[in-house]
């Protein structure tokens, strides 16, 4: 199948100052928490990209000098020194192999730093703390600050030049780094010729550019530039104001503009990488179009790209020249190849769920909910496309219960050419919970996870999906399978067991009328009495809080009540609490925080302070939703491992295995969907029950102490 | 100087099991933050203790297989496979050197995991999830999953034993790990032979103690035991109980019993690292002392210690036969040979600050306020008593300011054996803000900063201190010193600029009687007018909270303001707050989370939702004390280098710097101090005002490929 003409603007060639992108698609800088110490990690991260046919692939912002570190927090991406070059080295050398230009992202953070690592102060603009560089210190910078931060500038260049990228982005996105924050009122204060009009705010930046250009040559010159940073008033970036104006100054300097909306701490930083809950598909575009007329340089937009046709309108408007994507690069890599051959319904979009942020957040690599070899490209080897026939292919393999692990598990089966691949639910369709959780609200394109499966399992001839169909473990066992792969997944406690107190609560049954568990709200319609609800929120996550929406929504009264400090913390990784605490408030709900449910007894909710031992607070409920833990569903697995191993040597099956949700219960769909894409991938060796070694990049002592003789040898050193 | 015969007890050897201590010193395990990706740092740091005298070091908790990971989330020690084993052995090589013991602290997490790393869920006692574990998932064990696991530990006191490790420590202490989740009812709700009476509870810890016994020979086994993990209640484990009855059943297994109290969650544990605001010096005697008739083996418990009449007073007593020690080790891990040199008053006390926690919590190494090399062993190469002598020992140096920064600056120039150190405060005694926070409630240990440096500097007679003396900057930089070092110091400002707003905030200003800052409070004794007052915490650690405990304390009405989730976050990290929250709601203390000043005027407080953009709220106070952020004092060495700089060649001095606070205001007493010693220690370098490079431990590429061939070469890879 060949691509429609239609799609051919995507695929036109297109020149950025010395070099030419292959085609329009290019990945913006992102964070992938691989950082300084997993340098395998984030080149074949990044190498995946460049196989999947992206023109351009970036590193993400990336500290120039010691004195921006951010260590413990977020990304830790470095180019301070020469071992920094030669690791930075193996992801330019890998995007190349794959005809992708590689660029980085220059990182001079100002206000925002930790400082764990170096244990120095920042320079910054002005001598104010940023709120989410609170751990840090800062110091207001004179002249010769500025001219030694530029130097290190020139200098971190030129270390990429060696390490041999092709594109320098002096980084002024998401508001955060030195030459974005001289040109916001927020952060400037200055009376010098740095601070006050445009032009003197824009001064530090334009100077470091014309630097960078004039002692760096033959690299492609690039800003990503925060156009808009949504402070709403002039103490950020205002599309209008600094947006153009800059765009207009430093026009000249640069080869094309790299451009989002949002930045600074959290609150607005999310706004950037919206959520699907709360942001469609291009929704910068307003900000994006505004610059158009005021550059003659190819302009980069982003705004959750997946959908081909909206790609080729955002181009052929005039909107921008290039598709910039970072979610739908983690979710696909191979969007640019997949639309070249024609193969739009093979592309795993992005969900928006920003799992892949949260990860990160939580100081660990990222991973994927769609994309289950996000992430693992060098630590287990996994290509999300090439994925390698089985040795064994000729096998039947029964996979029972088609939610997030058996729907995944059935597909890389499928595409490993096993002989056989049944897929058998009880239900009318396949998808498993992710079918009743794309139902609360916002929360639709999680049903994207379900949806790729579909197609892709309707594209396999020897796998088949039977749905309808329920299967005892004994007729599982004569089902004529060799292997047998359990997924049937797990189901909210209805007896408020959870992980405090860990014990029942005296009052809470769920066979009675008034208390109610997701499951019976959302999947089986158990009608929620009265108008009073306390939605109990103890797993940390969007279940509590997006069933106090909903039900919030439909005329009850809400009280959310949680353990935690606030409702699902957990969407403070994901930046969703963002819009989901405000929207709660704005609803109605009332979140009573740091609690514990004692009773629920009578229409009455007893809670007990979580923080201050022996107080609590009352108040009346007709009826109560618990979303206190889940329980993995682990005696199916168990009765047919008995069935087998009893059999002996006579077994109808040559084994079987349990997946996803039914040995544990995961918060996030994208380790359920993992665990099946895991044992599929796996399934050849000797025990797929236990994972593979995987790659621990970690430094081994006695490899490289050569390295560190020159510190190890000094006077002050032992 | 000698010392007296009656501390001799503290360094009679003392055998356990196969092995003999050359003395009463262990320290106990202790996370470091160094985790499996910096191993130099984590055998450096032990090593310093080995080489201060201390009998046995030990690894923190060290998990034994990949399902056990909690990447991401404090420390991060393995013993997995035979790479760590390569890692650990420098560690054991290092302590041996020194004539120490190496003991290993092998972890099973039970319910306590993240899986960022593994993705795997956990092997638990139940399948309830643990308050501490909610990002990951758990398996209740079976039978067959019990043996597996049990094999895990044999398999890993193995590869501990292949490293040298001379104590296997199946740890069961803080009650996080499996052995002691097992023994809890709070955990354990089985009903097979591990579940029920005490003997069943203890099955699990006893069969795998017996395991490791028998097929690991010739090593000392050890199991650090939470003797009360101080539920209160039979949910955990009760000394009288648990406590004494486990030690009883497992007395045959073990060499020696590692106890301590407190354990779970964030709550319970911190009061096993009390900090010194709500815990004194053997804080946890009451339970040790009651093992000592339910065993036969030597007992080790902690408590702070870092008296050494103290610790001859508890083994004297029987309370126990060996001092343990964590903190006390960070802050010196020169105790023991200082003891037993009878060089008492050099101990470098722990003052109790838990900032070495903080910043294990923070996903970072540890760091100590009052040994600035902590942490620093391997990445500079400091070690803490063994300071080189200065090449270019023929200078003066006048030092500014005897805050934290300087005093330590002082103390060091001077045992690097500078001709002449003086060292100036305006004030009548050194010490600087120190002075004045440890007077704040319960902080009176803090000032072990001052009292520790004041008898170093004391000592030395080439440093003079100087105090009730003001210098302007031509004064200092006609002194006759070669070099200057200014040290004066940051001050809180007194105009509400604060990270969020960046503004000034109308009707506040510190010329105002009822607007005060801290220095104001608590320095100058500046009244505070009227009953109701507000504390403004945007800084988000001690200072907001203290001063709202002082003042209600004092009688008066306090409102704690602050734009965080809850005031002092920073206290979190430290455990702190796990005290100071309750105490606040104690004493009456009103709390506004998540808002910001907007304005003071009339005797009206209006602070804006910080979450929900557009909402307000308003109450009256008399007064307001502003917690928002410091400045530094900047002018003085702009100043004097503009003096030096100006002369040229005929300049009075050859060089001046800058170090602490006034280069920028640091959160942590800790990084002032740190500061002052690295310019120190790096004053003969061409350009001591930039950090050396320290060592950066990371995989570098290239060095160890072959490592990983195995990975690599694997069909599923690429």
């Amino acid at each position: 199948m060949s691509r429609p003409s239609r799609y051919d603007i995507l695929f036109e060639p297109i020149e950025i100052g010395p070099r030419t992108m292959k085609n329009r698609f290019y990945q913006t800088p992102h964070c992938t928490g691989f950082g300084d110490v997993f340098p395998g990690g984030n080149a074949h991260h990044r190498a995946m990209k460049a196989e999947g046919g992206w023109a351009v692939v970036n590193t993400e912002a990336t500290t120039i000098a010691p004195e921006y570190d951010w260590a413990g927090q977020m990304t830790n991406s470095r180019i301070w020194d020469d071992d920094d070059v030669r690791n930075w080295s193996l992801l330019v050398e890998k995007a190349h192999e794959h005809g992708a230009l590689a660029g980085i992202q220059l990182h001079a953070g100002g206000g925002f730093l930790t400082a764990f690592d170096s244990r120095m102060p920042g320079r910054h603009v002005s001598d104010r703390l940023e709120e989410g560089g609170w751990l840090g210190s800062v110091i207001k910078m004179d002249k010769r600050d500025i001219r030694e931060v530029q130097r290190q500038y020139v200098a971190a260049a030129q270390r990429a030049k060696r390490a041999g990228f092709d594109i320098i982005n002096v980084w002024g996105g998401e508001s955060a780094p030195l030459p974005v924050q001289f040109l916001m009122n927020l952060h400037n204060d200055r009376t010098d010729e740095y601070g006050g009009p445009l032009e003197n705010r824009a001064r530090f930046w334009l100077e470091t550019l014309e630097q960078v250009k004039e002692e760096v040559d033959d690299i492609v010159l690039a800003a990503r530039f925060c156009i808009d940073s949504l402070h709403g008033d002039d103490r950020g970036i205002r599309v209008d104001e600094e947006g153009v104006g800059f765009i207009e100054l430093a026009d000249h300097l640069v080869d094309f503009w790299d451009v989002q909306v949002g930045g600074e701490h959290a609150e607005l930083w999310i706004k950037d990488a919206g959520p699907s809950r709360f942001y469609p598909e291009n929704f910068q575009a307003e900000y994006v179009k505004k610059i158009r007329p005021h550059t003659k340089k190819p302009i980069i937009g982003v705004g959750r790209f997946t959908s081909p046709d909206v790609m080729v309108e955002v181009i052929k408007s005039g909107q921008q020249d290039i598709i910039g994507a970072a979610r739908p690069s983690i979710a696909d890599p191979f969007i640019p190849r997949k639309i070249e051959e024609g193969r739009f319904d093979d592309i795993r979009e992005c969900i928006g769920c920003n799992v892949c942020v949260s990860r990160v957040n939580a100081n660990w690599h990222l991973i994927c909910t769609q994309n289950s070899a996000a992430g693992e490209e060098y630590r287990r080897g996994w290509n999300p496309e090439v994925i390698p026939l089985s040795r064994k292919q000729d096998r039947n393999v029964l996979v029972i219960g088609a939610g997030p692990a058996g729907m995944e598990c059935a597909t890389v089966l499928g595409k490993r050419g096993l002989e056989n691949v049944h897929l058998v639910d009880s239900a009318d369709d396949i998808g498993g919970h992710v079918r009743w959780i794309s139902g609360l609200p916002g929360m639709g394109a999680w049903g994207r996870v379900t949806d790729w499966r579909k197609t892709q399992l309707a594209k396999l001839d020897n796998v088949q999906v039977i749905t309808n169909t329920t299967l005892t473990p004994q007729e599982a066992y004569e089902y004529g399978a060799d292997v047998v792969v359990v997924a049937i997944g797990a189901e909210w406690l209805g007896t408020g067991i959870n992980g405090v107190t860990h014990t029942e609560i005296p009052g809470v049954d769920s066979s009675r009328p008034d208390v109610l568990t997701p499951e019976q709200l959302l999947r089986d319609g158990k009608p929620v009495p009265g108008r009073t609800v306390t939605v109990y929120d103890m797993e940390g996550y969007f279940m509590g809080p997006s069933i106090a929406e909903k039900l919030q929504r439909e005329g009850h009264e809400v009280t959310l009540l949680t353990r935690f400090g606030h409702p699902g913390p957990y969407m403070d990784l994901t930046g969703e609490n963002v819009h989901m605490r405000p929207l709660l408030e704005e609803l109605g709900v009332t979140v009573v925080a740091e609690h514990v449910l004692a009773t629920y007894e009578g229409g009455k909710v007893v809670a007990d302070d979580h923080v201050a031992e022996g107080r609590t607070r009352s108040w009346d409920a007709d009826a109560i939703v618990l979303c206190t833990q889940r329980r993995a569903r682990t005696d199916y697995f168990k009765s047919l491992r008995d069935l087998h191993e009893e059999a002996g040597d006579s077994s109808e099956i040559q084994a079987v295995y349990q997946i996803g949700d039914c040995v544990a219960p995961r918060m996030l769909l994208a380790d359920a969907v993992f665990d099946g894409a895991r044992l599929a991938r796996e399934i050849d060796e000797e025990n797929p029950a236990v994972p593979l070694p995987w790659i621990r990049e970690r430094r081994l002592m006695g490899a490289t102490d050569e390295t560190y003789a020159a510190v190890l040898n000094r006077p002050e050193g032992r």
